[in-house]
């Protein structure tokens, strides 16, 4: 059976194993403060041209969003994010669990725009609400969709003039930063954001994002926060040596254009097919939409999510490719769909 | 340098680089649901004798800690701790963070006993002040003594006539069971215990901690309680991948006892030099107190931690064997002490 | 200037403060032990019809609030409200703030419908989402609608069916339970709903709301519960004799009548002049529109809040009667109202 | 039966009664936003010449100091207090409640000291533990005594030295203030406390704590927070109304000092009985301790706390004096107290 369901699902990189294997026996500092991370935080800073830049890793993404979240919010303050968005719907509320409202915008594309932060804002305006004090965004989003640099640049703009940090989630900046429309760059992460993570475990790692203040004086603490929430991870080295070889010689981008290059590839042949597409993604996540009779015949060759009914006879998939997708899976889905 | 910092500086035993190798490109079902956990668990329930147990994976000892503390208490509960309690000192107040209090009992050896917990309770009796409903004990503690079979029932005792639940953290669970002096089994936790980990990190696994409930309906809902608290792992057949390798062909107990036999080699090679102790350990973490003048030596060619002062002119320092300690370490170490 | 700005503006009625100066320098127990807390206790029982209720006194409606729902629910548990819910809106995240994530529905009119709890608990369905456990409505709403006994009947039909809680914040449910079309009574509270409260704040009380539990156990430790959460008030006697007075010689009951009655003056009267409504509010907060250019000359010799701009050139203000407003308040706003 | 129990028994002082009355059915604006908040925190700031502080009004102690707490630390900070302090013992958890840990040191008398701050921050100094950002100190104590100036000024020197801040817990201020021995005057808590409040419910109010920032930046957004922890009072106006009469004509310190002089008359008149006492306490409470045989025959006739046993022979009792006490109460209790 072949695998469209996540960009997760398998172990790792050849090259991560290769290097865990070369660790040997070798005693490794504990927690993070070892060579493997300060060279891959190393490397970061040199990719996101911020050399300043203060730079930590944490195992996932939940784990992530929480930990950042609570470390730079008051008990009241609040996040706001899209309707869709991972810290709202899929964290199991441990965002709230931290203390914090997550306020939510409505959004067809899984983005958020300066006009529906400025709604919150403006609904918002006394101690009997909480108060809105950061933007949380997903780059590559939940539906697959991008933000263009024009985009991203409206909405920091807009929180600077508000004073509201921008905390972009990374989870799939690979995959945002090679599709088709996209024009960010890493550099212009920091110059955007005041944090962000990216994002190892959905490109290739064995396990870990990085996590990337862009102003140091931010993180001010950053590793009590860490073990607080209980993200410290005593063979810390692991998370470094993942990100150390995953930004040598590009790997990083390099896996993520795989898993875009496929996916332009199944996406191109549904299309072909007449197959209509519930949103109009970018990236390596797919949004087809089939009628109901056609997906026990899928289902028994292909792994993939349900995204939910569309209407009465018609369901929509989601389908992901990875940096481990073959082309003959990829061959093998379209060669299973009927052209309408 | 040779290292006696800890029994986490290591990567992992080569038997778990060998199955990580061979998971290839395969799709793994994804948050441990997968048959690396499965299979794991299974060997778990047969190694404690308890076939009902529910078992799951997480990455840490501090995330297990507040999650399972968490997990089990009402807002206004409190969990009883020996004063040099890991989840009292050492997580920066992870466990406080999930709301809870920890009391606490002083106790030269790291252990409670059941007078100390009774003092405890018959120190809280109404609603103005917390409500004790859980004990944590560690077993190796963090002063790397045991628990007696006779021991640990008393308090399993104490708490049931009190209704409260008994925690055991097992970091070091394999340490304490190959210890001299101990006469606890892996089957005699789920007995005596409520919910217990047998920890990983700390005895050759890349990571991960196995929590078992013996009663699983004490387990109920516990995988949203991972999610919320941010532990679940993406990757969690990582995990039971590790703990596969481990409960297979007793490797656990093996790599345990290698550092069981190495801490045994130091603690007499150090007795025989006059060396004196702290504690009376009989696990893999030693307490030797040594003139302050002789530390400048040792610490150029070992690497440990300092455990504090002990008075003007003496310091105790903490020397942890692992699974991959070598002989001609220990026997380096000895060599470069003097005999009083 | 007369207000309609709210029905808590007024210290309390006298009464309340003629049992207040009557104590003098009498010693009462502390923490609501005292007898004014049990004789309160004892009418409330008889008023709603269940003996065995567990009667407990709190300061506030947020407070009540926030203290009730994080007692009943587990840390990943969330509770489910209306979009315009105080809970949602006007508490400055204060259940987040215990860590729970508070689930919406949307509706114009403040309520909730069993279609709208059913559709968030089809949506729901796996640990990667927070576990909706709690219903949570309020009667009268933020909007001054009502539930009749079929509608909340048929919530707490699908709450039983569902394994949820409902829980009802009675903050107004002295306006509710005398409004146009209620078929409730204070006996079909503790048999519909698991926890209520009955709001003294806005219905004469100096303050105090009366926590109802229908069921006694799920009371369990809750004064734990209160102290944990700050809300246990040292002079608690206070509370308990607010109540005391107003469910003697059905005061309370007096009191929320004699709003309702001004209220349906004013919205006959508003009506007649043909000024239309935002919501049709049977209770004491009418919601009546107004052309911005009439509304200066109104805010010259009133108070009231603004609700918000209906359109360009319409805003929507909140009239509010209570126990203290007089017809010649009533009347002389009536009298600066023009006919359209 | 005369009551030494505590000094919140009785309602409040007649004056505050009658200003009560004197609202009538006036119509307030809500939440502290009224004349008598504004009127009372005038006066404050006028008695503790600090005319720049921010002064809020909370409701009951454990409200105030978890609500304090919390606004000022960050989620890994924690608070440091004496081991009997009552933020650690007499509160629920209500501090932890919200995510800190209090760290403590032990003492007889129920004070802290530099050396004991010191001892703590030496042993705090990597991020596996928490973070001290704050100490807090009660004056007067859990047990009576009471810091001098040069006592709290060697304490606040330390903590402005080593980034710390103050926080001074005066729920009893008034009795500290006029006990033997203390030369402090309220003009000197704003100079040497970052925080502090003035205590009304242990003093003659009906409720409330007057809680006053030096620097009112420490308190931005603090009406926010008193919000999201549940502690904003809908008729805010009460809470400032009983601190406009407590600082008229000096009310406060001459109920105080009606207490403090009863005190000193049950202390003398004890001790000339040869009664001896746990603590020497200057102030309203007093811990005298008696035979255990003498007890049954004082509790028939008075009501007190019992602090517990001193051995198994004796006992330790709570006497409290407060505004109301009387002479005749404290004459009452010596004649019935046997001389040795």
């Amino acid at each position: 059976m072949y695998s469209f369901r996540n960009d997760y699902s398998e172990c790792c990189h050849p090259a991560i194993l290769e290097r865990l294997s070369a660790l040997g026996t070798q005693a490794n500092p504990g927690y993070g403060t070892d060579s493997c991370c300060a060279a891959a935080a190393g490397k970061i800073r040199s990719l996101i041209q911020c050399p300043d830049a203060a730079v930590h890793f944490l195992i996932g993404g939940t784990q992530a969003n929480m930990t950042i979240i609570d470390a730079l919010l008051r008990p009241f303050e609040a996040v706001i994010a899209a309707e869709s968005g991972h810290i709202h719907v899929h964290e199991t509320g441990a965002v709230e669990g931290t203390g914090h409202k997550v306020l939510t915008a409505p959004g067809a594309d899984g983005k958020l725009t300066p006009a529906m932060i400025l709604r919150i804002l403006d609904s918002h305006m006394d101690e009997h609400m909480v108060k809105p004090r950061m933007v949380y965004v997903s780059d590559s989003t939940e539906l697959g969709t991008i933000y263009t640099r024009a985009e991203l640049t409206a909405i920091s703009d807009l929180c600077r003039e508000h004073g509201l940090l921008l905390f972009l989630d990374g989870a799939r900046i690979g995959a945002a930063l090679c599709a088709r429309g996209n024009d960010l760059t890493f550099a212009d992460l920091p110059r955007l954001c005041d944090v962000f993570y990216i994002g190892g475990t959905k490109n290739g790692a064995l396990l870990g994002e990085a996590v990337v203040f862009a102003d140091p004086e931010l993180a001010r603490d950053f590793r009590y926060q860490i073990k607080h929430r209980g993200g410290m991870l005593a063979k810390g080295f692991l998370l470094g040596l993942n990100f150390d070889v995953l930004f040598t010689d590009n790997l990083y981008m390099r896996l993520a254009e795989r898993a875009q290059c496929l996916a332009v590839r199944l996406r191109d042949g549904l299309a072909a097919r007449g197959v209509p597409f519930l949103v109009d993604s970018p990236t390596n996540q797919l949004f087809p939409v089939f009628p109901n009779e056609e997906l026990p015949a899928l289902a028994q060759a292909f792994s993939y999510e349900v995204s939910g009914a569309v209407d009465e006879t018609h369901t929509c998939i989601r389908l992901v490719t990875s940096w481990a997708t073959t082309e003959e899976a990829v061959d093998a889905f379209l060669a299973a769909v009927h052209s309408r």
